[in-house]
Order: C-alpha cells, then sequence, then structure tokens
C-alpha cells in the first residue's frame, strides 16, 4: 500500500511540488555493487527536462540531480538512493490568478474536494513536474539492467501519433528518434509534424500524442501470474503518468478486431531457435514475458492548459471562465517519452528481482 | 508485493487450478457488520459461468460459491472471508493430447519457461477460470459498497464491440443487457451478432470484444495522486483479466487525437450543483474520482484455443502443430462482462476504505 | 498492508474461525519444482495438534491437512498452495454460557468494540486454533529450505521454562525434546514438570511458558537493514501468535545488564573459518544473520481460560464473574513450540528469497 | 515489501549513511489539513541528538530538519513531507583505522558478507543516526495524534534500567524525564546512575538499558487480528531500532512466570466506565488496543564499540584485535528514549488510521 512509492522489491518513492524547493526521489531495493554516478541519470533528466525546444514548455529547469545517499566509492551499496532536485524557475506568480479557480481537464478540482486544500502553484503535486523524479529512478533501473542483461537491453520510446498526425512506423528509426525533439521515430514524418505543433501552439491549443515504448533484450520469464502480471504492472505503470489516458499492450485495442488466427502468434524453431511469427501479444504471454520484444503504447491527451476561455467555476461554486496562461508545452506527450520509458525499465527491473527470488 | 492477491485495504488472494479439486478467494479488510449470504456472490457467479448458452463454453460447472469463514448470524465480522468453488466438470482428458505443445496465443510457453513445470490441464493456473474467484470477491464488494453509497451506486458492464461488429452506444438499455447472452447493450445488434458468432464458432475460429464499464454514484474523492491513482489501479486491475491487452479510461486512446478545447470537461454550477459539460476524462481526474461517471474500457482478445491449425513447437522444440479441441469460447469477451465488473467494485471499495484513512 | 497475511514474498494468508467449517491457509510465492505432498506437513500439525496428552487441551482435532492447489505431479508449481482442515470436534455448545460476557485476558472485548460483532463459538477468530494454519505454512517453509540450504539447516525449539519452573539448558538434547509431552530439552527436569502441571490443572489454574528456538544451517546475509531486519521480522511473526508477551533475541532483555566487553561477541579465524566467541547476538548483527545459530526465546502468557472465578462484565455492561470450562489446555505455550517453529522457517525462507532478489 | 519503508498507511521511508551529505525521511499518507512546522518536529529532534550532554556521544549536530515538501499554508496536504538533515560533524578520518576490520557486536561483518561493499565511514547505513530520520516521522505522527485524540492523548518514554541499576518506578514522575539527561523517571535514583555512566565510559567500557513506553489516550479497537496485531506491530518497531534485542507488552518475559489468576486482568464496571483491575496485558487484547495504557519496554545492549581491545578479524580474514575510538555513548539506551516514543507514534497512528478505513 503506498500513495507515493512504485514497485515491489526495486521501489522507488517521490515528493515535492512544481513550485516547492525541490522534488526528489528515492530508490530502495537496488541491487549492490553496480556502478552508478550523477552522470549516468542526468542523461536521461536531459531528454525529459523542458525548455530546450521550442515545441515544448519554456519553463527553464537545468533539472540538475544530485545524489545524496547510497553511493560509495563510485557504486551502489545496496542501501537507499535518495536524489534531489531543486526547483529554479518556478513562477508562482503565473498562478495567482488562477488560485481561486478550477482548471477544466486538470485535478484542481478533485485535489481540493479530496484534501480540503490543495497547493495551487503550478499544480502543486499534480503537476507534471513529478515526473523528473520518475526518470531519475528510471536511469537508475536502465543502468542497472545493463548490468545484468548486457547489450542486447534496450528500450526505446517514440511519438508515433502527434495530435491527428500519424507516422510511417515502418520508417521506425531510432537514431532518428534521439535527434529531433519530437522523438519522431520517421524523418519524413518531422516537416508537417513541426508545422503542426506550430500553428496549434499560435492558436493557443494544444494536442494529443500516442507514444511507443520497445524493450528488447528481455529475458524469457518476467512477470507473474494473476494479480503481478507483466502487462498487468506496465499497465498501472504508464496510466500513473500525468494525462495518460489508455495503455495497448501488443495489439492492444485493436486486438478486438482480429481473428484467432490472425492474433494469436505462431512459435516456430528456427535453427534451433524458438521464434514467433508475428507480435501481436506485444512479447508477454498469460502475464509473463516470452523473450520477443515487448511492446507498449499509450495515448497522452491533449494539454489542458490552454489560452482559450473555457467554462469553469470558481471556489465559491460561481460560474466563471478560464484561460490559462503560464508556459505549457503545447503536447505534454512528446515529453512523456523519457517518462514512458523510466517506468519501463522499473517495472521491468522490478520483475527481475522478483524472478531472482521465486525462481532463483 | 503479491503474486496473487489484489488490492490494498480490501484485499482478496484466489488459488486453484483449472483441473484440480477446487477454486477458491479469501478476502481479507472487508468492514464488519454487513449482511451477506451465499446467494448475494451466487447471482454474479451464475452471470459468468459458463455453459450457459449456445455462444460460450459447454463445460458445466454450476460454479456453487460456499463461503467457509468471516461470516455470523449472517453478517461479515471483519475477518477473512473463505469462499470454496468445486471443479465438478474437470475433462483432463481434452487435454493429454496437448500437453507436450505449446498452443500460440496462451501461456503453455512462458509459464513452462519460468517454474520449470506446468500444469497443463485445462491451462492449469493461467485458465480463465481464476476469474470465477474475482467474481466472487466482486460480488463481495458490491454488496459493502450497496450498504455504503445507497441506491445510486451502479456497475454495469457490456459488449460494445463484438468482434469486426460494433453497436449503437445511444441506444445503452440496462435492461436489455442484463437480458441477451452478448451483455449486448443495444437491442438492435443482437441478430446480427447472434449469426456471427455462430459463423464463427463454425468456422472453428474465434473473435475479439470490447468491453465498457460504467459505474456511477461514485463520491467525489476516491483514489490518490501518483502510484495510487484511481485510474492506474484500474488498468492494473483490467489488464490483469486473462486476454485484455488494452484499457481506456474515458477518450482513453481517442484522447490522443481531440484538440485541448475538445478533451477538457467544461465545468459548471447548475442549479446549485457542480456539473462537467462532457466526460472525456472518464470521470477521474489527476487519479481522482469526480463525481462523473466512471468509465472505461478494455479489449479482450480472441479466443486462442481455435480449431484451425496452428503452427508451434512441442516440450523438446521441434515444429509441429495444433488444434485445440476442449469446449471453448468463440469469444471470451463476452464473459469477461461481469469480471470486469468485479474488479471495478474491488478497486472502488478499496479506494473508499482507503479515503476513509487518509481523509476520515 | 495485510491483515491476515504474513511474509513478503513467502506469504500465506489465514483465515477461519475456531468453530467454523474449516480453516486454512494459502501459500503465496513458493518456488516451484519443489516435492511437497501432504505427508510433510502433517508432521508438523501432529506435533501441534490438541488431545495428544493429558497435558493439553482435549479437544479431538485429528487437524488432517488437505493440499488444494499449487502442486502437480507431486510438485510444487510456483502458484498459490492452498490448504484446508475442517473443524470435526467443535463443541459450541460450551460456548453458549459465556457469549454475553467477556472473559478476561481474552480479545472478546476489543474484538467487539472493534468490529460491534463476535462469533464467540470457541473465541472464533481469535482462537489460537488459527495457529493451526501456521504450523501448515511453516511445514513448506521447511520443505523448501531443507532442499535450499541441505542437512545443516534445522530450527528446533524447546519449553525452556513451565510456569515457574525452569529446566538446565546445559542438557538440551533435541532427541528428548521430540519424546516427550512439554517439548522439554532437560530429561531431569520431566518429572517435575509433570507433577507441576497436574496440580495446576486440577486447582482450575493455568501457567506460563518461555519457548526457545534455535536455527542452524543459515547462511550469512539474511535479513535487511533497518524496517526489514531480520530479528524485527521475527519479532513481528512471534508476537503475532496468540498469549505472546515477550520476545528475545540472543540475549534479549538481559543484554541490559551486560558491559560491552560482555555483550559484543569476538570474532576469530579458527583455521580457515570466521567463529564467534559467543552468540549474545543471537546470530543476528544489524538486523543481518551472521552465519552463526539464530536464537530467540518468547513468553507465552498462561491460559486464560481458567476454572476460577474472575471478575468481568457482561454485554450491557453490568458487573458479573465468569469461570471457563470448555477443555483449555493449562499451559497454551506447550504446543506454541511448533507454532514457534513454523512462524521462524517462513520469516527465514522468506529472507532467503529477498536476498536472492537483491543481492542475486 | 519494503527494506527502508515502515507503516502501512502512515508510512515513512528513511535514507542516508552517518557520514553522507545528509540523511531524511520521506513521509507518505499523512491526513491533511494538519498544521505542521519545523519546529514542532524540532523539539523531538533535539531530545534525540547527540552532544547535549557528558552522558552521551560528544559529536556536535545540531540536527536542524527542514521540510522540503507536502506543507502548504503551514498545513499537511495529503502529499508526501520530504525532510532533511545535513550532516555536519562527521569525521571520517576517524574511521579510516578501523576500515579494514569488523568490529565485534557491529554489523561491520554481516553488511560486508551481504553487500559485498559497505560504506564504513560512521556505520555508514548501519548507524544510529538513521533513527533521527525516525524521531522526525515520530514528531509528525504525535502532532497528528494530538489533533485526533486530543490532550488525553500521550507518549512517553523512559529508561528505567541503567546496566546494572533500575530504578523505583512507584517514583514515575514524567516532569522528571523531560528534566534529566537520562530520562529516568525516578530522581532518586540520578546520582547513583551519574556516578555508574561516568565510571564506565572511564573504564572505557559501556552499559545496556532498559526504556519503557506508556501511551495513553489511545482509543479502543487499534490493532487488528492475526498478523497486524498492533503488538506485533510493536514489536517489530521496536526491534527495528539499532541495538534492541528484546521487547516486551505488559507483563512480557515475566508473564511465564504468573498464573491464570495473576495475569488476566479483571474488567469491571466502576461508574458506569469499563474499567480493568490491573494491566498486564500492557493495554492489548488480541491484537486490539482495550482503552487502557499501553506498556511496552525494550531492552537495549550496551554500545559494541568501546575503548578496550577486542579480538577481531580482518577483510582478509586474519585475527587481529580492535578498540574503537570515535566519539560513542557509553550507554545508547538513553538516546533510544525519543526513538522508542517516535515508533510507537507511527505505530499507533498507522492503526487509527487503518481502523478508519476497514470499520469507519
Amino acid at each position: 500500500m503506498s500513495f507515493n512509492t512504485f514497485g515491489k522489491i526495486f521501489r522507488f518513492t517521490t515528493w515535492g511540488e512544481s513550485h516547492g524547493t525541490a522534488i526528489g526521489c528515492v530508490v530502495d531495493g537496488c541491487p549492490p555493487n553496480i556502478y552508478l554516478s550523477e552522470k549516468d541519470i542526468q542523461i536521461d533528466m536531459d531528454r525529459r527536462r523542458p525548455g530546450k525546444s521550442k515545441f515544448t514548455s519554456q519553463r527553464k529547469e537545468a533539472d540538475k540531480v544530485e545524489i545524496l545517499s547510497g553511493i560509495f566509492n563510485g557504486k551502489t551499496t545496496g542501501t537507499p538512493i535518495s536524489m534531489i532536485i531543486f526547483n529554479k524557475d518556478a513562477r508562482s506568480r503565473d498562478y495567482e490568478t488562477i488560485k481561486n479557480k478550477f482548471r477544466p481537464g486538470h485535478a484542481d478540482y478533485t485535489y481540493l474536494k479530496k484534501y480540503g486544500i490543495r497547493d495551487y502553484r503550478g499544480g502543486g503535486r499534480q503537476s507534471a513536474r513529478e515526473t523528473a523524479a520518475r526518470v531519475a529512478a528510471g536511469a537508475i533501473a536502465k543502468t542497472v539492467l545493463k548490468k545484468f542483461l548486457g547489450k542486447k537491453f534496450k528500450i526505446i520510446g517514440a511519438v508515433t501519433q502527434l495530435g491527428l498526425l500519424g507516422c510511417n512506423k515502418k520508417n521506425w528509426n531510432e537514431k532518428e528518434i534521439r535527434k529531433n525533439p519530437f522523438f519522431c521515430p520517421d524523418k519524413k514524418s518531422l516537416k508537417l509534424w513541426e508545422k503542426y505543433i506550430l500553428a496549434i501552439r499560435k492558436a493557443g491549443s494544444s494536442c494529443g500524442a500516442v507514444i511507443e515504448l520497445r524493450a528488447s533484450g528481455i529475458p524469457i520469464g518476467l512477470g507473474a501470474p494473476i494479480y503481478s502480471k507483466l502487462d498487468a504492472d506496465i499497465a498501472s505503470a504508464l496510466m500513473s503518468i500525468n494525462a495518460v489516458k489508455g495503455v495497448n499492450i501488443g495489439a492492444g485495442m485493436n486486438a478486438a478486431f482480429l481473428s484467432g488466427e490472425e492474433n494469436s502468434d505462431e512459435i516456430i524453431n528456427l535453427s534451433g531457435k524458438t521464434k514467433f511469427k508475428s507480435n501481436n501479444a506485444g512479447g508477454i504471454l498469460g502475464g509473463i514475458s516470452s523473450g520477443q520484444e515487448i511492446i507498449t503504447s499509450f495515448a497522452v491527451k491533449p494539454t489542458s492548459s490552454i489560452l482559450n476561455d473555457r467554462m469553469t467555476i470558481d471556489k465559491k461554486g460561481n460560474n466563471t471562465k478560464i484561460s490559462v496562461k503560464g508556459r505549457h508545452d503545447p503536447c505534454v506527450g512528446i515529453r512523456a517519452v523519457p517518462i514512458g520509458e523510466a517506468m519501463m525499465a522499473c517495472v521491468i527491473l522490478d520483475h527481475y528481482l522478483l524472478n531472482r527470488a521465486q525462481c532463483g
């Protein structure tokens, strides 16, 4: 039972508000004797942080991670790793105008009704700023998995749908993903996406996105039957990310339209190796990894903070209107890519350790 | 951490194999002093059990629940409620022919690789027979919620997509759902669905489905930020059901295609009551219930056990073919309706109790 | 979070009331591929069950365990092992006279105040009958540990203090423990103990006991710092047994009287092996096993059900008197020996698996 | 499952090493809308911190707590409260001489064997410095309990045995406890205790202690049957404190020597109020609070870091001797008083919230 903790054995707890002193993360259960430095973590932090391109929020945060514990002589010791990221560019005055109004699509209303109090500055705890802490935990998980699984291990995410614009997944190119500011896997889509997002920003509007995650080099046997299924844990992990409204494993929602023949992935022995002829299962059968690539995707709703006027009520219940200024991403889905990767890495490491526990 | 347990405070543990002596469920953390009888549970068991129509598996199981503990003078006592359902119509001989082959789309391969041993009879623990135990737990959760939330509380599920055939959700009719063997909410779709499923069965094939769940009468404030979000727990709950590959909350995957204006649900005061002009959020904002109807949907893949030959390998790794006879549902999605409802009820009750803990 | 579940990875959930249909236990997280039969479990059940000698309760329960799931071809499969023990000799009429009175020293009063309802028959859930289910779980843990740790592994408990009578621990003899009905390690104490307990029974009174547990063949490194210390988990495990009021690790309460020189166990290299010159630590340093014998002891209070009149109140709050007839142990501490062993075995296996998870 | 987290609903996670940058604590599940400031916490921090008298360690730590999150406008918001305490006076050079030797009675040996790496500076994570973080969590728990339970609520701890010297508990005086540096409840014992401890320090030795904790104003019904018994959780909480070797509830180990008549606390109605004639149960019956004062005690072993030479081995396994200089408490039990109170407060609040969840 844990409100702000994720994981079973490799567990992390995040804390902090958007406009507080700092945010942070405590990672517990990390295996000992793994080389780990702030640099290993900063790489992923930099992929998520705002203000890097004109397509994301202009909040300027270096998102510099400091490790406060759990490392000795450059290596993990098996004790909790505490990380802190100080908030530098919080402009709370931006939020004064809306402190008494509920932003539609945000958690303002539900937080206040639940707790009877809310830190409205930048969304407080409900802000996507919390995800920086997850990325830090995910970077540790990746470092451990690289050591355990070797070079074959890889998790890569990409935006495959930007609002109304898709891309051609057949052109999936990992180098391209790392290069462009959209995490778009298909170079040919870039120009159109750029025009599209700038038009949306100019219109004071926003758009949603679909992110696809692929994990390879994952051994057979991760996951557990019934309530700790690998896919159930992935679904929980991804749905816990702000603004996520749908999660697919493999064929996902599309599986409903397939016949049994189309859907079930045939198994073959190819030169002594077990292969599957397709991957509608997304690499998970009965909640357990099959050794195939694990494929999952999730939908991020459009940013709810938009310039255009929206109807809402104030704290007293009066009808009013709201227009959210601040510095917002026209598409929060873009920066969700490293967050999704991080959550995926944490789930996979957690099940790697769990499998080691039960099955040796 | 729990492989076969679901929930945080209202927790249930299921056990049992498809062709073992029995299956069962232990419910822990149930509030005391609630009237509860086997009848309350049997109603939902009967909605899930096989052999009721020609559209589902012909396995004849009465699925009669016996309560073994936790009830005194007809009421819950706050101690664990143990329930048992004996397996009556297990025909293990049906599985002898496939004991050395891996059925594509099933967990045969991953279970054996993970554990080094598998009970192949009827799929053993990986069988959807386990879901009978969940339905029993869900029936208890519903009974408790009815007492706590009153008559406004309701959870109702329906099949809204049967393979390639949709239905008109504008015709959503709850009485209709309870009457027809498809849990279809739209009477006009029935004839076509019936023909479709019989054709699929005749062809030895199978189809998938989409199930939609609607929960009303749910108070504001259930759910918790970050890693115990109500939607994250629903996603985990539904994805843990056999054959589920995708989960949507509200607009779900479709949210990616909406603009900020279209997606964020405007809030208004209507004669002193807070209302939302739409419900793309599915009744959950920032992981916390908003008082709107909670709407979620999930996709069930087509039954993997089909008559038509499929390529696979045997335990020794040799290429071979397989055709699965047994008594299978042409569409497992149909019987997933009461299972989805049960999981939803358990998640909601769990968060009701959690909210009571933290917020009084 | 779990009211009726114990453990982290190797977890068991017990259910059932003293005078209900049955009691039982679901073991989750058991490693696969371990030979396990009802016989392995029955041995320990028989050591705990009542009615075996004139020194314990005369309730006649065969305490026959049936395994309902989780075993295939004689071996564990990694899925939950459900066990059931039917209640045969429940005489609920014995309790009719006390259904409206609170027995002093029992949980009657607190259960009713907490839950607003109580199953008074035989103490319901609060009865020590629940411990039969623990012994079943412990027998499984022992079986797994024997496979993992080999023949060096052993857990043995003994009554070292029976009411006012101690015994000479220097005469500790394991064969003797298995032979006499007191689990007394010192043959020389037997005659006196026998007379003492018969006198107590005749007087309608009862006495307490101290039980000592010794576990050997335990590898270094089990346990975890801070809140999952091996000793903290042992303390919780033993204190959860009915009537236990104190727990010692190694020197225990006596450690307060020692000087630093007397207490800290010196370490020496003896022919290439690390040895400790003493064992005040009870085999646990900083919450982690040191490879020494793990030694713990716990005190069981005297049976609260005695024939002599005691002051109490009834459900309406009126002052009254009570004398508890039924069939009670003059010293519940005696039958606590196999229960303590069982809990110890579960904690050790749990930490063995946890250590495998984090440290490989 | 959590190595460095304590609690079920009110949960705290601690992190940090003795000689690292800082130590800290994240409290999750705290109820919202409670006034809380750093001052409320500092009071207890000051009671625990070293360097205050000549009877404790001379390490000079202000132990100044900073709250980094979870508070808005002076009140808790229901989100995690992160607290940090920077280490100021860490003298790691003191430990250079012992970095290759295992200190007897410490966890040096077990940590290294378990993790293959250890931060030897000041004991790293195994240092009692971690307990400062618990005290911070406990101060929050006390603040919440004061709000919920009112002025009747109180938790007070005292040293009742200092090495070989007891005190007269009949002279128990709370004001006295708060005044003297020994947390001794009996003014008459002070002079002797002072002489005794100075003699021990001078001799380069150390002594153990027994601490008694009393909690009053606790409502009936806290705790839960079987594996979440209030006393089982208290036992786990206290045994998790460094150097604790024994835990008693009420009569504790002494219960073994009592007869049923002596031990079971008779219940009476006194002018309409339920009273108990004695309190051997320590305020807990069947794992549930009875409304009586909760009384528990625990034994702390003598400080293992002593000046006198002790036999040990070095990392290579060679026999050697060790004398631990540094700045150590001659009796770590003294400073264990506020730590015990803190753990007790956390357990009680946790069960208060749990009870609210299940029983409303």
